[in-house]
């Protein structure tokens, strides 16, 4: 492939995005996000000085991805503990802001409970929300750790199944440091492949209906100064065609038990073609995203979207057109057109070539293997 | 699949688009074409007087389509001959409009050649203008007929492989009669299918980046009164997956004298899916696509396309930015994102389960086969 195609990243600037971040200024303390409803097109902070605030941001998907929800919950409480408000009324709103992000839920909780657990030995409420700052900055940190493992599990196992570097990797949706309170999933491990000098492209995928490769997983490899080129998902059977594929990365939503993995819709026909193309099918996700209690793929329930993600256009500068459609959006399709919108797609087991989590990589991937890399985790949460 | 998910046709009207006429008001003789520019979101004919407003309706897209484009050319030059023009230099200019557009030049000599064999044949001007008509009517009637064929065979076909009806069709791209003389290829199986009752459901990708599915198929589909559903091109996994789509339909933009099929990019990765799943895989076309003189796919050079159309989002209502990026559209990408844009890929013919022509069915996909349909077309066309 010609190399006009790829962004040699000239306008590089520093890779730390500060996504999300706890600030204590004079006027006390408030939580700071990049808000990704502007990106790529601007690069705009949204300070929150209360929960409510932060429930708004949620709802308009200012902040998103799951692990990152569940530090942004947990901060929210910590937040409303610090300034006063009362933390349980806090907790509720911000763990209903999106209900079916399992993560923010559990991120809330865990502030909440540290909370609990101070006053209940007696601490004031100044030491309780300390308490809560410490859960939510621990919570941080322990995302950011996970991201920096799974990097270095998944570069050892990309040098292991391509031995010589200059790899081509193509990515689906967005899994960097815009989802996460470290450097990602999937995007991690290229981003590692990077810095040492073994990636010689990402292709990424714009990833229909809401073009987070196009907006956010290129924003992030232009701010790496990767060589990254932008293609639209159809275009990938081309690539994998003329032998310019050498793995495919991707996050995953959730993992059942016997390995078959819930991704963003198109993840599916990218792991077909992997498969006919024998290119490794590999996905990155924390442990946390493995749901044991969920026996096999036809047993998760696909979230359908709504169809004006499909039928009409919206960018952040296109004008919203009031009482229309509606999304608001400009309609491509004809009016009245209704479509199918799966918001993922569920890739079985046997198209996986292996995933990596920060417990070490699963491959093949079996049940057996599956609960033993969850056993582990659970061994060192207990340790 | 729930069935909310299918248009139902509400909006049922006459299913004969008019795509291009021939009208002969007191002023003189025009040509009237459906503005395919602004299809969906208005029905707006665009009539030209001479073979120069043409020439800018072709450049403008506002006419698409190979076959379509041929019948213009045609239609073209009869225009400037009736109006007392010069022939060769409208020619010239009508052939040169879109260079890559075989079609195109085919359909301009036709009816250039009409008329200088009436003037050779001691005719005048205006019997040589006759004549060029006459020379393009008779390739529109051509197209119509051709389409007609194509939808028959097409139809005894499907219902030889998916015996009892109920089809559900999964189509890609614009290849009805938006682009043809008559109801088109793949899009005239599919209407022939829903005329008979036995047509389930036409699931229509949206075919980025241009989005012929989402704005001419679907308008096609609504207009005929179609159970149709839109997606994006990433969902279609899904629906193989769940076993929903019982045949794939395309068309296709040059068949190799291996079988070799290139089509609109995402026909690929369709074909892979179909074949992961075993569903046929059907390519609908006229002999004229099919060019013996190209050995195999991997002779085919892919045209790549701007990767505006990529980076940038744009749409019949979306104002044009000037001066910020080469499309004039909206950047969804970040500024300086490159794209790889392939228009077209290239499906090898083991993965085709037939090639359905106006002169019959070619299945398996052979060399031989083909052959054998071409000639058995030179053989009417001569006779």
């Amino acid at each position: 492939m010609a190399d006009q195609y790829a962004h040699r990243g000239d306008d590089k600037r520093p890779t730390e995005i500060p996504v999300i971040r706890w600030e204590e200024p004079p006027e006390g303390p408030v939580l700071v996000l990049l808000d990704q409803t502007r990106l790529p097109a601007e690069e705009v902070e949204l300070v929150c000085t209360d929960a409510s605030a932060l429930v708004e941001a949620i709802r308009s998907l200012a902040v998103r991805g799951a692990p990152l929800l569940g530090i942004a919950g947990a901060y929210g409480v910590a937040l409303a503990a610090v300034r006063g408000f009362d933390v349980d009324e806090a907790a509720a709103a911000l763990a209903g802001a999106r209900p079916t992000a399992v993560n923010l839920a559990v991120g809330v909780r865990r502030a909440q409970s540290a909370y609990e657990a101070a006053l209940a030995k007696g601490g004031d409420v100044r030491q309780a929300a300390a308490a809560a700052l410490a859960a939510a900055r621990q919570l941080h940190r322990e995302d950011a750790e996970a991201s920096g493992r799974m990097a270095e599990h998944g570069l050892a196992l990309l040098d292991e199944l391509l031995p010589g570097g200059g790899h081509r990797v193509l990515t689906h949706c967005n899994t960097g440091s815009l989802v996460s309170g470290g450097e990602g999933t999937a995007f991690a491990v290229a981003l590692a492949a990077h810095r040492t000098g073994r990636l010689r492209r990402l292709w990424v995928d714009e990833t229909r209906p809401l073009l987070q490769g196009a907006r956010l997983t290129a924003y992030e490899a232009a701010r790496s100064g990767m060589a990254y080129t932008l293609l639209t998902d159809n275009a990938a059977g081309s690539l994998f065609a003329a032998g310019e594929v050498d793995a495919v990365l991707i996050g995953a939503d959730r993992i059942t038990a016997d390995g078959s993995v819930a991704n963003k819709v198109g993840s599916y026909p990218l792991a077909v073609l992997a498969r006919y193309h024998h290119v490794p099918f590999i996905v990155v996700a924390p442990v946390t995203t493995v749901d044991l209690d969920t026996a096999d793929g036809a047993s998760i329930e696909v979230e359908q979207r709504p169809g004006h993600e499909v039928t009409e256009v919206t960018a952040p500068q296109v004008p919203v057109v009031r009482g229309t459609e509606a999304g608001g959006g400009i309609p491509v399709a004809p009016l009245g057109t209704q479509a199918y919108n799966p918001a993922f797609d569920v890739t079985p087991a046997e198209l996986v070539t292996a995933i990596v989590t920060e417990e070490g990589v699963v491959s093949p991937v079996t049940a057996e293997a599956l609960a033993e890399v969850c056993a582990r985790s659970r061994r060192v949460t207990a340790g």
